[in-house]
Formats: C-alpha cells, structure tokens, sequence
C-alpha cells in the first residue's frame, strides 16, 4: 500500500511512538501531582514544549498545547474575541478548515459580520478584497498557511502587513503547512498560530496555539491551572512528549524529499493523463500536496493526494 | 511502592494498554476517510462508543467523546447555556472540581449571578440552599456524583427531583465516581453527565459528555462533524479504544476489593493514629478515598489518599 492521505492524518514516526510509550507505562502520573516520579512527567511536557517552541521559532512561554487541530483553532477564535470584544466584523479566507469556517459562522448567527475572501482558481487568495473588508471593527482575520486541498502555501506577510496596518490581530492555521516546509512564528508576524501533531507524524491528541504573550489570558477550557493558566485540563503526556519529538525528525531533507516524491507522482501524472491539470502547479505549493482536475466524465470528479 | 493518588490519575490497566496500541501503529488511520482501512478505525470508535454507553446507562447516541474530563466539565456547561440562553442563573456545589467551578466564576463576571451550595464538616452538601435558590431562571444545577477530597457520594436523585420540579436541568461530573461505583445515566435521572478514561485505568485523552438527544446541539468544538455534529476535530481513536475497554474491566468485584484495601487503610490509621477523623466514615463514599484530619501542629495539614 502507498498510502496517500497524509493531510487527513499521518502514521506514527517509530522514534515518536519509541518516546511515548514510557508516559502511557511506568511514566504514567499527573504532572500537577508534587511527588518526584509526577515532576518527571512534568519536565517531560516542559522538554516538549521547548521543542515544539524551538520548532515554530517563537518562545516556550507562547505555546499552549491543546487536544488538536480543532480546539486550538476554536481556542484562537476564543482569544480574539475576548481580546476585543467590542469588535464585530471577522475576515477569514473562503478555503480555511471547517473548524475556522464553523465558528465564523456561528458567530455570525449571533449577529457579527462575516467577510470570507474568495479564492481564484489556481488556489490564490484575492487580498485586495481583504484590504478593502479590514477596519477597526475587525476582531480577527483568519487565514491559513496552506491550503490542504491546493498546497497553496498564502502570503501571510502580506496579510499581516494589511491588518497591522489598522491594529487587527492574524491567525494562521499552520496545520498543513508544519512539517512540510519551514514555519516560524516570529518570522511570520502573525498574533496566533494553530497546529497539530498527528499531520506531521505525531500522534492524534496533541495541538497548539502559540499566541503572542499580550493577548488577554482568557482560557476556552478553564480549570485546573495547566498550560500556565491558558488551558486547563490534565495534560495528555504521551501526545505532548509525542508532539515534541515530531518535531525533530523535520528537516530541510523532509521537504527536498517530499518534493521529489511529488515530482515523480505529478511527472508520471502528466504522461499517463496529459489532459490533467495540477491546481496551483507553478505557485508556491506544500511539496507532499497535489490537487488534480481530471476532465471528463469518466472520472466524476477532482482527485486529491497528499 | 505502594501508588496513592489514583484521584489524580491512575496507571493505565495492561489490557487496555494492549488494546490501544495498534491504533498508534497499522491502525493509525482517520476514521473521517472513507477507504477501508479508515472504516476499521471509524468501526473502533463505534465500537467504543458502545461500551462506554452500556456502562454508564446510556444510549450510544447519547455518548460524545471529548479530549478529557475538564472539555467535557466545559462542553456540559456551553451545552446548558446555549440550551437557555435568556437564563441567567446557575447553581453548583462549592465543592465542585476547578473545571465547573471557573466556567462559573467567568459566568459571574459576565453578569450572570452563581449560587454555590455549601459542603458541611462531613462533605455532605445543604440540599436545602439548593432547594431555596431554583428558580426557572436557573439554567442549570451542577452537582459532583462524588467529591475527589472526601469520596463522598452526593444524592443526585435528590438534586434531579428538586430541578426537576421547576424545569431546571441537572449536569454531574462523575470523573471520580466511575469505575469505582456503578453509575447510571438512566437511574440518575440527570440531563448531562460527564466523566473521563485516566481516572479509571484508561489513558489521558479522553473523556466523555454523555447528554439528553433533546438537548440542542451547540458543540463547544465545532467544524468537522465528528461525534455525530457534537464535538468536531480528529478522533483520538487509541484513546478512545482504551476508553472502551478500560469501561469492560470495572465489575462488582472492583468496588468489593477497592473497598477491602480502603478498610485495611482505615482499620491501621484508627490503630496508629486514634486521633485522626476519617471524613464522612460512616457515609455512602467512594471505595477507594479517604480524607484524613489530623490533629497537632506535627503533621500541619490534612492529608488524603485515593
């Protein structure tokens, strides 16, 4: 079997799954618990977040780990708007995840306002229609690193360079794009950043927010202190320690390699099926994503793989 | 070493243990796609779903798995508010787990008004205050099936019958009552119970909102329609395999032999130490809490033991 949903989820990496095990057996206690043997799980999430905070290039302080993917995205929404709870307008991009798009939508049930930028064909992000929707009502713009239909890899400098411009705070969901090509929180400029392990080769359980340390600390799950007071809850050791350690195995070989796989996969795509398009083919893309339009009934429909 | 803080968290038991890791390694799939190997880890959490359900006496529609005992303590209290929304009161036990407690505290600063039913000296709770402050305001009533400090059992039929009679509906967090008492959704007449797997020998990560079908569906996480549109995000399918199976492994020689070891405890405190006072001894407690007051400044503090 070749399996080609890694965007869905990943298998384990064998030195992730080797360092959880020891959480899940004799390494198994609370790290709020104040004996010896608890303090080691408690160090163990501190490596992890070190790690993780390392990998993202922001600083430990700023990572929150959360359960995955979608509660991080739904925390960000949550810190945006207890941030500025005054604001009403939200702008996210028409292709965001359906945990960003969900929330929106919810919001505007409640009677705020929804601008969804819309993408063109090849995958791109139209950002004069977002320069035009930006004011100081935005509580929020929304947009993803990469798109995990295209690979579409957004200009978030630009994004945040237009919603800097009149004090609104960005979100990228980083959840496609880590792993896959490099990511760095404090290069980017965005306020918030979202993402998961089990995409990259961690296990499911395990996400993060990394939220710039201004933003008002206001908890979407609230308790126990965890997370320095950020997210409550017991921590799930083996998914964090897990997490950590996916991290290290990215390097700048993983994308040399993923773009070779995919060059082989799109070259033999386009002498078997000439008549195929590959959405976005010459723009900056993830190098494990590729997104075909295959003309012609006989096929029925668009045919992802990543 | 003699493990006294199963309150905390508890080591995971060997066959659930077993049960969980091929879901880490061939298994790993995401049971939201739709190829067969995917439909295996998709069965697994249908699988799950109906262990869980069967043992806490529930419907298997009724059981949405969370991340963890404080998502469900928060997901219960999201699914109140926006099931009442014009409601502005609510009512908790003061001895409630910092999960229910906070969520209140920050309903109290929106302007909402929380009513905290007071613990006597022995951990049994004044039903009358309960009784005095119902109102048809009151949106929900929060009561632990049993304390994690005392073990003491609450009457939660008698906290059912009391909201009932003026239409209020009733959550309890019954993390620490699970896998050590039988605990029936059905019998107890509540509208929302929550509980987690770490507590029971199950693994971090998982936890569950078992809730009325009548309740309306406002998921605290939404976007990927996971949990039949009640809780979005991956599936954490090993842990909730081991949730599964660590419900199979609780029978009625569990409580026998929980309270057996907890009577040897109480049996060489009494004869060590006659000054102590077990809390609330002659109770309905858990089989496996103790909570000593131990008098004289040598010892400084209470001490507890699960």
């Amino acid at each position: 079997m070749i399996y080609a949903d890694n965007n869905a989820t990943s298998p384990i990496d064998p030195t992730v799954w080797a360092a959880m095990r020891p959480y899940f057996e004799e390494k198994f206690f609370n790290p709020s618990s104040p004996y010896t043997p608890a303090r080691g799980a408690s160090l163990a999430v501190s490596e992890a977040r070190e790690r993780v905070a390392s990998f993202l290039g922001s600083r430990e302080d700023e990572v929150i780990f959360t359960s995955g993917g979608t509660e991080a995205n739904a925390t960000a929404i949550h810190l945006a708007r207890m941030w500025h709870p005054d604001r009403r307008h939200w702008i996210c991009s028409a292709v965001e995840h359906a945990s960003v798009l969900e929330p929106f939508a919810a919001l505007e049930k409640e009677g705020h306002c929804v601008t969804r930028i819309p993408a063109n064909r090849d995958g791109t992000l139209d950002l004069d229609v977002l320069r035009a929707s930006l004011s100081q009502d935005t509580a929020l713009v929304s947009v993803m690193l990469a798109n995990n239909e295209t690979g579409v890899v957004h200009p978030l400098l630009d994004v945040v360079a237009a919603a800097r411009a009149v004090g609104v705070p960005v979100h990228t969901d980083a959840a496609q794009a880590v792993g896959r090509i490099p990511v760095s929180f404090a290069n980017l400029g965005v306020d918030i950043l979202t993402c998961c392990a089990h995409k990259m080769h961690g296990p499911k359980g395990a996400g993060a927010v990394v939220a710039r340390r201004e933003i008002p600390r206001n908890p979407l799950l609230s308790g126990g202190g965890q997370e320095n007071g950020w997210r409550a809850g017991t921590e799930n050791v083996p998914a964090v320690v897990g997490f950590g350690v996916a991290t290290q195995r990215v390097g700048e070989s993983t994308v040399r390699h993923l773009r070779n796989l995919r060059e082989i996969v799109e070259r033999g795509i386009h002498a078997a099926l000439p008549e195929c398009v590959i959405v976005g083919e010459n723009l900056d893309r993830l190098p494990n994503t590729t997104l075909l339009l295959v003309p012609g009934n006989q096929y029925g429909r668009d045919a992802g793989a990543a």
